[in-house]
Parts: C-alpha cells; structure tokens; sequence
C-alpha cells in the first residue's frame, strides 16, 4: 500500500503541488480514491456545484428513502411507525453517526431544532453552569462572569441568539477580532462562542489552543460546526470542548433546513436542565405526567416532535459521508475524514492558484495557509461580487455572494465564496471554475442587468 | 338550497339523531357533501384510522409534491430554489392558510419548529409584556404579575415548557382543574395558558369567556390549537386571544412531526423581541450584519432555516382542509370549518351512543354536550385501556391509549382515545369501529399476551 500521508510524495493523488493543466488535473481524478463517492449523488448535468458549504447535492439515495417514509411508513403504519420504523430513536441513531464525524462518543449527540434554537439551548445551559461556578456568584446573574465573549464576524444568528439572552438574562456580548479573542478571556469571562469555520472566509480556528485559552481563563465553550462537520476533521473530545451545535444541509448533504445537532460533554450533560424542556427531552415522554424530570445524557437535549422527513434525509446525507470510510481506508488513511481533508485542501488550493493566476481583479480572502482554511476559498472584488457570482452561475458554475459589512472596515468587501465538497468535486472541476470565472472577468458579461438584480438569496 | 344550519332538520346530513342501523350510518355517508374529501386520502384498505388527532393520515398529493421538492427544487434548483421554488416564503404562505382555519388574519401566523419550541416564544413574551404593565414592576421578573395559571390536564409539554421558564425567571406555575380556572386568575396572575381542547378527554374550553375573564384580571392568554386547528372551528379575533400556537400532524395532516405554528394579536406582535432570536425572524436575513433587528410582525417568530421537505408535506395537509370550504358552501355552510364541526359531531355522536350500548365496561371519558367536546371521544376503563386498544388495533380499528396519572385521582383511569377526522372518517366508519371493540371486550381476547406488552408509543 502507499503512504498517502505525505503531501510531498509525488505518488499522491493529494500531493501539494498544483496540476499545471486540465490533463493534469484529470489525472488527479484518475487516481483518487474518493472518486466513486461522486456517483452517490444526482448532481445536475454539466454544473459545477461550489456551494455546498450553503446546501449540500441530493444524495441518490435520499429520493427513495423519503418516499419509503412517506408512503410506507407515514402513509401505511400511521401511527404505528413511532416503534414500528423507529421514528423514535431517529434522533439519537441520526446524531451517533455524525458523532463519528466530530469526535463524539455513541450517545452524545443528538438531532434537533435548527442550530440557532440549539445555540440557545447550550448557551443558557453554559451561562447557567459558569454562574454556578463563579466565586462571587450570588444570583443566576452571575456578578463574577457575566461576558459572553465572540468573534465580530460570527455568523450572525450566532450573535442573534447571544445578543438576546446577554439582554435577558443580565449578560454582556463581547465582540472581538479574530485574532485578539484569547487575549479577551478573562475572570469575568463566562462563555467563549465561536464558529470553527467562519462563513465569509473559510478561516478556521485551532479548537484546541482555544479551548484551552478559554479554560484557562476559566470560561466554557461552545463551537459551531456549521462550516466543519462533514468539511473538516473535528475532535471535540481531543479539544476538550464543553458543548458544540452544527448544521444539518450544508457538508453533511441533509436537504434544505434539515435539522440540526447539538453535543454536550458528559462531564456537563446533566448538571443542568436546558429550559426548552419539550416532552421528547423527559425522561419518559409517554408517561404524561405533569413535573419535568430530563432524560438520561443528551437526550434532555430534545424538545418537540421531530420532522421526521426531514430526519429520513437527513440520515442519508449523513451516510454519504460515512461511505467515505472503505475507500479512504483501503488507500491508507485513518478514516474517511482524513481522506476528504486532504482533498478538500487540494481541491482547494488548485482553485486559489488558478484564480491567482487568471484573475488580477479578485483578492484571495481566505487564509492562504492550509492549517488554518476550512473546506471553502473566498475572494473578494471591491464592489461588483454579486453581478460577478451571478455572471458565473449563468455559466454553470455555482457558487455564492455574501456582501461586505460597510460598518467593519476588514470585512468592507464583497465576497465571492466557493466551497469545495470533495465527495463529489472533482479537480477538473476546481480547474473549469477557475476558467469560467477568468472569462466571466475578462469578458465583462456581468456588467448586464440582468445580473445586477438582487435576490433575497444569492 | 336546504338549510343544513339546523341539526333538528331531518334532511341534515348531520342530524342530531343517531342512526340506528347499519344502513342508516351508510345513507349519512351517501348524503354527506363532504364524502368525496375522503378521496384526497391514501387510507389503506380494511383500516377505520381514529386516531387522526394524533397523526392524521397521509393526503394523496403528498408524495408527489414531497418528491417534487427533493428531486426538482434540491436536486436541481440546488440552492437557487429557496429564491425560485419560494422556498423563503414558505413559512408565511403555509401560515396564511392556517390562519383562515383559526380566525386569524393574512400575515399574522408563521409557520415554524416545533409547539413546545413556539410556545416558549410565546410564554416568554406574555410574561415579559405581562411584567411591563404590571404597575408594581421594578425589573424584569415582575413582582406584581408573577404567576402563570394552567390546567392540570393540560399536555405534558407545555407544562414542562412553563416549569422550566417559571423556575428560570422567578414566575411560579399554578395548576388548577378544568372547572376552577376562572377562579384562579387574579392580579397575581401575568398569563393564563391552556389548550383548547384536551388531549386525553376531548373537553373543549370556552375560548371567548376564558379569554374575557383572563383579560378582566389583566392576565394575558395563551392558546395551544394543537386539537383544534383544524377539528373545530377557532377565531382568534373573535375570541380577543393574545397568543396561540399549534400543531401541523394531527388534523393538519402535515406528516410526522411536521412543523407547528405561531400567532400573535397585532396589539402584541411588535412590543417585544423574543428571544430565539434566530435569522430568519430578523428583518433583513440576508444582509448578514451583526446586530439584530426583528422583523416586521409575525415574522420575528421565526428562528432558524425551516425544514423544506416538512414544510411541503404540510402545505399539502393544510390544503385539505381548505378543500372543504367548496362542497361545504355548496351544501350552504358558511365555510369548510363549520361543516367539519357538524360532521365530526354527528360521527362522534354516533360512535359515543353505540359503545354506550355495547360496551358497559367502558365509560365515556369526554363531555356529552357537543358545545363541550372537541373531535375526539374518549372512554375510560379502570385497568385494561391498553390491551383493550392493542386487541382493537389487531381488528383493524386505530385509536390510541393514555395511561391514567394515579397521582390525580380525576384522571386515574386508563384512557382509550378515539378522534374523529371529518374529513376522511364516514358513518359507517363510527359504526363498524363500537361493533368491533364490542367484540374485543365480549371475547376477552385483549387478555391476550401480546396485547399486553407495551411500546413506547400507543
């Protein structure tokens, strides 16, 4: 067998040095051991989807298994399917296999709600345990720690939710810079809330350093995989992390607003009663007794009835990325995430060289450095990102805009985002999105209106 | 055109008089306006469902449209479809609809998470509303208005919700039996929250005098719809409700744990922020900026990216019921509503006068009078209510079992529940159902072993 493990060594498919042409990059997809998983999707004809950090491609599967539930289970056990076709346990069976994604044990994670009512779930939690802990604490207002401590450039549901609870329940919402965020952690610091991957750029925090700095400090964290699971190695138990909440329809392929997970840490998961205390989170939700006594573990994590459809889709996406396991295997790496990592990084660093080289008008805006970039490469144009992405999907190559904030000066310009799923991203891929883009640019088509015409999405 | 408003007139389809005979209960289906609905379900053959109030059946349309979203709009619209499919605005169109079925008008109910996740937004604003016109109030925790009244029947969840939200912000929950709740409210009380119609006995609150006495204490109300919208006519404004919220899978026929929804009085809806301040309630979602700022009206309710492929699934269930309003008006019926609310009353009537023949081991369980009982007929048996239900379900007729609480001596029976769905449950449905667990209790066959070994869910 190879060593595939060595970026340096010219036999693999990974290696990383640049194919210098389309034939070149052919042959990368001739050589990896990833390559088969592409036939696990429906993926549109003669598209090049660079957006699945936004909504993952239809697993072939998925089709069928919601039919299967809808006629079958839903359509023909009725009610029965509860026990029958294990609607109940969808949610913890679900939330075991993408445990395996994020360096979660068997019964740690579940699926539930969207990631902001998640969020809310395990930041009141981590407020209501940091204020047990403080020294000085007299009241659930917690004197001692009351600083909710985040990144400026958080995805901003994240600062949404924060900045709702510090006003309700007596907290201040820090915000801070990327790179100042350790320096912002101190006594009075109660949670540190960051996303792993952020949205605009793809940069990605050291999760352990971090958690680390804000243990230290004697805070708790919280991590948003929304841009990671599924995108990029995550080792929560390895990070020592306190709680972390992630996306359902971005890497992990769930389907468009399929639910989303939330993972506590044994050493917290039952020291307190989150207060979106639904029956399915009882310790015995079919008893129907008045008084709230939490499940067991993460289960007091649920709340309402779950979308069950949406769980069904949700768990075949989820198995795209577990199919990954075999191939990576049998070519040398640990396990399927190691594999898509370092495809994901090659996949893009073809397209940043590519661009760099075709595109003088578009700033790479995602870090350069390997280590420190997620699952996606972002440029920026100073002022016509969006006609520019518009131009780009007319010519069959998706990817997506986000605008400058004109309040935040480092974060002034459009960006042009292109997230690279290597379960069905090919290299040739990466090489004709660059060249489409090239011509978009060079060619001026984006200056039509009707590529100047905003949607609510982009 | 006959006039059907009369239950005295013996040409009503739905009489007040009970057939009795077999062929009596068919000549009501032969002149009932509202058979051919029944054709707008996939009910599988040989199968009498009563237990729509807990999972209603599966609309015919469903799976193609359910198949439509997967395949068309995600496989191939990808992420264009939440501009191009409407994706954006599904929550408020399918709210729109469920708004004419309980007495609310266009664009004031969302679509959105769950009925425990809703009715923490709600009980949260109308203790946060409540406590700023308390005249007393010194901070947020209201010492004026610091009790929340509820029904001690009412459903776990919701009781589970208020616990865990009275004991985290300082307001105390007390309990009360259905006939002492207007006793109950007093200038103490901040809200009084119930649901309409009870889920173990079927006893329907009177919305109107509840609210108006609520009101006369300067209590706020909260509404749960989960056994009414759609069972029994509801108007909201009618009634000067200030909060509601529902459930989408049980007469919605929205699926499996199909997304529920939210209403709020216009007096009310802009006074407060509520705190699952996901992005999709925020006023401009895709501006990504730091800082929240709700959105105009009903739309700050919502939280996080919705599930698609449930939302479908419920838009279809809803438009069942909307199908009513043509033959209802047609056999001059102010609308679909009304001639549900007769329908259901004549076949809950019927089925209620047989078992009372056949079956003096049972008792009824729910309210006689038809002013007073909701879609559903309950009885009680003092031990047995479940493998009773289990021999039942073996003879092809599905209702459902709730365990009586032996720690409330008025609800220590176990409970057989039996809804009645209008539209696709017929006369002779309700007849052939008391023939069948007539034979059930005759035979001792529910002394059966299997039928004695319990699930999770009944």
């Amino acid at each position: 067998m190879q060593d595939l493990h060595d970026p340096r060594d010219p036999r693999d498919p990974y290696a990383s040095d640049v194919p210098g042409t389309r034939e070149e990059a052919a042959a990368r997809d001739a050589a990896d051991p990833l390559a088969p998983l592409r036939a696990l999707f429906e993926i549109p004809a003669g598209l090049v989807y660079l957006d699945g950090n936004s909504l993952g491609v239809l697993p072939r599967a998925t089709a069928a298994r919601v039919q299967q539930v809808v006629r079958d289970e839903w359509g023909n056990g009725l009610i029965r399917s509860w026990n029958s076709a294990g609607w109940m346990t969808l949610a913890t069976r679900i939330g075991d296999k993408i445990g395996r994604l994020v360096g979660a044990q068997p019964g740690e994670l579940v699926v539930a709600d969207s990631t902001s009512v998640n969020l809310f779930k395990v930041l009141w939690a981590a407020l209501s345990i940091a204020a047990a802990q403080s020294p000085s604490v007299t009241s659930s207002h917690a004197p001692g720690r009351r600083i909710i401590v985040s990144e400026r450039s958080n995805f901003p549901t994240d600062l949404y939710i924060a900045e709702a609870m510090a006003r309700e329940r007596g907290f201040e919402l820090v915000l801070a810079d990327a790179g100042e965020i350790s320096g912002r952690l101190d006594e009075r610091t109660a949670v540190l809330l960051l996303t792993h991957v952020n949205y605009r750029t793809g940069a990605m925090h050291d999760m352990a350093a971090l958690t680390a700095a804000a243990h230290a400090a004697g805070a708790l964290v919280i991590w948003d995989l929304a841009h990671s699971a599924g995108a990029v190695p995550v080792d929560l138990h390895g990070a020592g992390a306190d709680f972390a909440v992630g996306c359902g329809y971005k890497y992990l392929n769930g389907g468009p607003g399929a639910p989303a997970f939330v993972w506590v840490h044994p050493r917290h998961v039952e020291r307190f009663w989150q207060p979106l205390a639904g029956w399915m989170g009882h310790a015995a939700p079919f008893e129907f007794r008045p008084g709230y006594r939490p499940a067991a573990g993460i289960g007091r994590y649920l709340c309402g009835t779950p979308p069950v459809l949406s769980l069904a889709a949700l768990e075949c996406g989820v198995d795209t990325l577990l199919a990954a396991d075999a191939p990576a295997r049998a070519a040398g790496f640990a396990d399927g995430t190691q594999a898509l990592r370092r495809k994901s990084l090659a996949l893009s660093r073809l397209f940043a060289a590519r661009v760099g080289e075709l595109c003088p008008a578009l700033a790479l805006a995602s870090p350069a450095d390997d280590a420190r970039r997620g699952s996606q490469v972002c440029f920026s144009h100073p002022t016509h990102g969006y006609a520019i992405m518009q131009a780009l999907i007319a010519r069959g190559v998706i990817g997506d805009f986000r605008a400058g904030d004109p309040a935040h000066t480092k974060d002034a310009a459009d960006i042009l985002r292109f997230g690279f799923t290597p379960l069905y991203v090919r290299f040739v891929d990466a090489w004709d999105a660059a060249e489409k883009l090239r011509q978009v640019l060079d060619s001026d088509e984006w200056r039509r209106p009707e590529f100047n015409q905003r949607n609510a999405v982009t």
